[in-house]
């Protein structure tokens, strides 16, 4: 991106809100369901159904990325994934986002046009026909992204986590590890905090840089949240605290054992099992057959001893909670 | 409230997620157009009309409250009820809120346990029905309340801010100026910011309670919205800016003057154009018969060079904006 005159790209505390809504608005396309989009009270999103999914998800500077690592375009980006996979683990389609931003004074408004850039690129290239129908914009001395995505499920029934039974397949769409690959990198190569990624990933093998993608822009399979669905998953949820601990959930919702095959966890099993953030689909099936882009990672028994099972033996990985690992003072 | 042993009111940093969440679903009713509720990916809500209306507002420690000045239970209440305005200003019935916290870790359980109850009071209270379906929490230095609400407009269309014309008359429903009036006691009385408010309102005139009530803990008029549609409004949108700025704006949209009457103001006429926070629904009626709830404050002319008038002379009032007003250094 040019560098802009320092007088063309003003301080968001130097300028008025309606300025900055103006700037994000003329970024975000309107959305096929957008019945009447940003600029008033609400918007109103066409719910054909008859019902509505909705989920929402917040970033928040220091647990959740760092402004030395993420541009305000992977911060757009991620935000608007990381919802619209919750989504998509319904089994729904996304129709919009709603957007509340916190920022601080100090932040010039390029950054918030690059986030804006972000939404609006993430969600044509995976869920084409959303985008962001509403928001709100706030200061705080914290830069805060609160996304709540809406979704149809296009007359289906929705997928919840709590429908898995003996004999179903395991399946996973979309990566295990990577995301948590990528944070390695980064805390690794970029220890200071203070080097922009952006500076050096020449420097960075391909597999990190791939994984650098996966943690600061990940793109889950969003599209094949209704493709499983269609295909008559049994129950789904996204992988965002890591395989270990989310499969787990979805044994106890379930009130099954989910055992994993550990050869299908790929060549670092630990960090597959461990690693959040890459927001794949967890999903069971039924019939032995899936849909495309799924593949079998396990299998469902009868609720046994343990919820969760990897070669049969009981896995003890836990996955993230931001409460126990994330420390302010570091972060 | 009675106190607690600290040993059972730990701060958040010391426990998990789940058992914060635990105490958050514990304390919120379901509602009932929930489908699906807290719990999965996302939520399902009924959306009979095939359309759903939705909504985000923000409430960011520092410039949108001060735990000094604030319980719990009122931040949960005022973030519900500026939400809930904002679906009710569409003509619609709120059915759902989602909530996103952002917590500092040395906030106390019952903290959140109050702000809990502070939303399904207000709910409970101004729209009944209406309820917390999903939300998020994540930890921050900013304590940050980011709400999304839902609506379903029955089967009616939307009413905006755009569809006033001349001759329209000129409503409101709901208290003006109340809300500022809080402010400047809570300014005046409590200017060392610490002392919480609670301890010393038995000192405060009725008039000041009640103001202070109207900032804390808003009651804006949420089911005169849909009553309002019923009854034709023309356009309508909720005051949270003050009577002057969001009046313009109204006139605006809808490219007329509006022509407000200043012996309808009240008592005092400043405080009613300039107080924002009240969230009392403006509206405006085609055939001269308000809906019970509706006073008439005005009237629409065709657009002179004025976009708004207050007994025939420019108004030359601002309201409130976070960006021009907020001063972090004494926020």
């Amino acid at each position: 991106m040019p560098s802009r005159p320092e007088d063309d790209d003003p301080r968001l505390g130097d300028i008025s809100e309606g300025r900055i809504l103006q700037a994000i608005l003329a970024r975000t396309a309107p959305a096929s369901h957008t019945l009447i989009g940003p600029g008033d009270d609400a918007a109103v999103i066409a719910a054909p159904s008859g019902t509505v999914v909705a989920t929402t998800d917040t970033l928040v500077h220091g647990p959740d990325f760092r402004l030395a690592w993420s541009s305000g375009y992977d911060l757009g980006w991620k935000a608007a994934a990381v919802n619209l996979a919750d989504v998509a683990a319904m089994g729904a389609r996304p129709t919009a986002l709603l957007v509340a931003l916190a920022v601080p004074r100090d932040l010039r408004l390029s950054f918030v046009e690059r986030l804006a850039d972000g939404f609006s690129d993430a969600c044509a290239a995976l869920a084409p026909g959303c985008g962001v129908v509403g928001g709100d914009l706030t200061v705080s001395d914290t830069l805060t992204v609160a996304v709540t995505a809406l979704g149809d499920l296009e007359g289906r029934a929705a997928v919840t986590r709590s429908g898995a039974r003996p004999g179903d397949a395991v399946a996973v769409a979309g990566e295990l590890g990577h995301a948590a690959r990528g944070l390695t990198v980064l805390f690794g190569r970029f220890r200071d905090g203070e080097t922009p990624v952006a500076v050096d990933t020449a420097l960075l093998a391909d597999g990190e840089r791939a994984a650098l993608s996966a943690q600061l822009r990940p793109a889950p399979p969003i599209g094949l949240g209704p493709v499983a669905a269609v295909a008559g998953a049994t129950a789904m949820m996204d992988i965002s605290d890591g395989l270990a601990l989310d499969a787990r959930r979805m044994a106890e919702a379930s009130g099954v054992t989910i055992a994993l095959d550990g050869d299908a966890l790929g060549d670092n099993r630990e960090r597959a099992l461990a690693g959040g953030e890459d927001h794949a689909l967890l999903a069971t099936f039924s019939d032995g057959v899936l849909p495309p882009g799924f593949r079998v990672i396990g299998t469902v028994l009868p609720r046994g001893a343990e919820a969760l099972l990897c070669d049969g033996v009981p896995v003890d990985v836990a996955g993230w909670d931001p409460y126990r690992d994330w420390d302010s003072a570091s972060g």
